[in-house]
């Protein structure tokens, strides 16, 4: 029998944010090794039809298995609402959506029962976050709200912006008069935005960021499937872009937090 | 020998955008048909790279082709920006980009030479814009910048939104220091925000939307190879998409100012 746990985990994102997921794993998990797939010939997905969000996945996870890697983590919101139980249908190896991990911790940290998801309008469309935690816990209230505008924010760098604060404000306004006290952010590239959503959502308001979560049932399942890697070496990472890596290099820091090494592109033919 | 006159004018964009240019194109050549392709699916192009944008550009061409266009308009700044050359080397037929048009029409508004454009990430870099207008006029001076914003804005509806005047003027602080008298609208989605860029820049800029510009041109173009359509009846326009066409639909109205029938999805293999 061959052992799969020295090969990698596959990762993929609609294009950076996926890499706080990476970092989260990494931290948990040193001795892993990622392939990172961002579809950034494609970005973004938020805005985009669930066939073409289907088929964007499956390509990536079929270019992934090239890369042999023993279990695959959907980290785009958009991916796992959308795709993600085609995928599980589709294909013969451990795969972990975001949806399920940022539910979990809702439910988890929630005191009063009001929970608020922000996402792209994908993803709130699709219901697959209220689904969830309703699942978990029938009596938690669940509000959803689009927020198209924080993803081109975060790519524009606003980080710590006044008109930052003022969209969030209008987007957050419904959230607020519910008086949610936990507010999943679902998508990856959100908790960027972490110090202006804390501002206007105030101190009793819990954020609720999956990646370390994800990370969490990551581990889990590797043990449950005796796949964890067990070499002491610490794991190297392989990043693939479908637009130019430079740019993403770039702008990969941002999202990692430190310098970024071999980056590759792969063309779709 | 075919006559080709009858034949539709291809029409290409990102997205939405360029139904601004089928807009004119109609309003101009009211007996011409136009097959539109907007590719919903990989939109934006703006952040994207030059590879890219030019792979992308030619899979659509191709498949105007199939739809026997007797021209091409590259409705798309970024694409006109980054792939026109190469479009018209591969393909044997008239190809128009929004570029020339707009550059010709600020070189002939501006009175003090002092011309701005502003445009997605992509445009901006490419300096196309620059060139085109001091190869018309080396007098003039030029200032660009980059609005990745914009579209989203654009796309979220905030066309007279408070929110949208705050991002302009920080956007545009640049050319109101540098005195300029006449913007150019590098990308197809800023018409749309005529009203707040006119609040920003005042009364004594003039905003170039090279639509209308375009339109004459695809008229002069097709003047010259004797291609108008002599047909009296009013032109039939195909629309085609990457992505849902039920989305475009919606959305598109916006655009196009009134119903959009015969939309079809192409998918790529």
């Amino acid at each position: 029998m061959i052992d799969p746990s020295h090969h990698p985990i596959g990762v993929f994102d609609s294009g950076l944010g996926g890499l706080t997921v990476v970092k989260e794993i990494h931290k948990l998990l040193p001795n892993e090794q990622v392939v990172y797939f961002g579809d950034t010939a494609r970005v973004p997905y938020g805005t985009k039809s669930r066939p073409t969000i289907i088929r964007y996945s499956r390509e990536i996870v079929r270019i992934l298995l090239k890369h042999k890697v023993k279990m695959v983590v959907v980290a785009c919101n958009t991916a796992s609402s959308l795709a993600l139980e085609t995928l599980k249908k589709e294909f013969d190896l451990p795969i972990l959506g975001v949806i399920d991990p940022g539910a979990r911790k809702a439910v988890r940290l929630t005191r009063n029962k009001k929970v608020g998801i922000i996402a792209t309008s994908s993803t709130v469309k699709s219901g697959k976050y209220v689904l969830k935690i309703r699942q978990l816990d029938r009596d938690i209230d669940v509000i959803s709200s689009a927020c198209p505008l924080f993803v081109p924010l975060v790519e524009e760098g606003w980080f710590d912006n006044a008109i930052t604060t003022q969209i969030a404000r209008q987007y957050l306004s419904n959230m607020k008069k519910h008086n949610i006290d936990t507010l999943i952010l679902g998508c990856t590239h959100y908790p960027l935005l972490k110090n202006v959503l804390h501002d206007v959502m105030g101190p009793r308001v819990q954020l609720v960021d999956s990646a370390s979560e994800v990370a969490i049932q990551v581990k889990e399942l590797l043990l449950k499937f005796r796949m964890l890697r067990t070499s002491l070496r610490p794991g190297q990472h392989l990043f693939i872009v479908s637009d130019e890596p430079k740019q993403f290099s770039q702008l990969a820091s941002r999202f990692l937090g430190g310098g970024i090494k071999h980056v590759r592109r792969h063309i779709y033919v």
